[in-house]
């Protein structure tokens, strides 16, 4: 069953061109060896600041649990930590169809 | 650029079965025909009963406009308005990277 995935990431005022490249960076090599994920995409708000969203999708919890588990995902944590103006929210949800 | 769009619909009590293989249908339609679309998972929420929730991604705006007025898009509203349980809420998002 398909998993998908909205990552909500506060990002610290005035860092947000870092992150963005930072995280540009994260996704290409996720869409370049996870044959499992289907979309990686990160999307600002246009209506909460310093706010961006990830939409996530997987062909399956497999798919989803190998991606913790890369090197690159692993190496990218404490990178984030210093990225965050608050917590992340992650929301999964259970494909249908 | 690209634009996600996560559109949360709250669906009557009973009527997920049903709902669901409209929208599988609806679904099938936008992926076989749009090739701006580069996604478009129905997904249920797993902590709010009966929500469901759409992951979209579009290339450019040309292409979720285009959706927009695709004769299978206009002829699912009036169907969808037999399903929801309340105002669906869309968010509109700018892609990065």
């Amino acid at each position: 069953m398909t998993i998908g995935v909205i990552a909500k990431l506060p990002i610290q005022d005035g860092k947000g061109a870092e992150f963005e490249a930072f995280f540009t960076e994260l996704a290409r090599q996720v869409r370049a060896n996870e044959p499992g994920n289907i979309a990686y995409q990160l999307t600002k708000s246009r209506t909460e600041p310093n706010v961006y969203k990830v939409l996530e999708l997987y062909k399956d919890q497999d798919a989803l649990t190998h991606h913790g588990g890369t090197e690159y995902f692993k190496a990218a944590g404490p990178k984030f930590a210093g990225f965050l103006a608050g917590r992340p929210e992650i929301e999964y949800l259970d494909g249908v169809g």
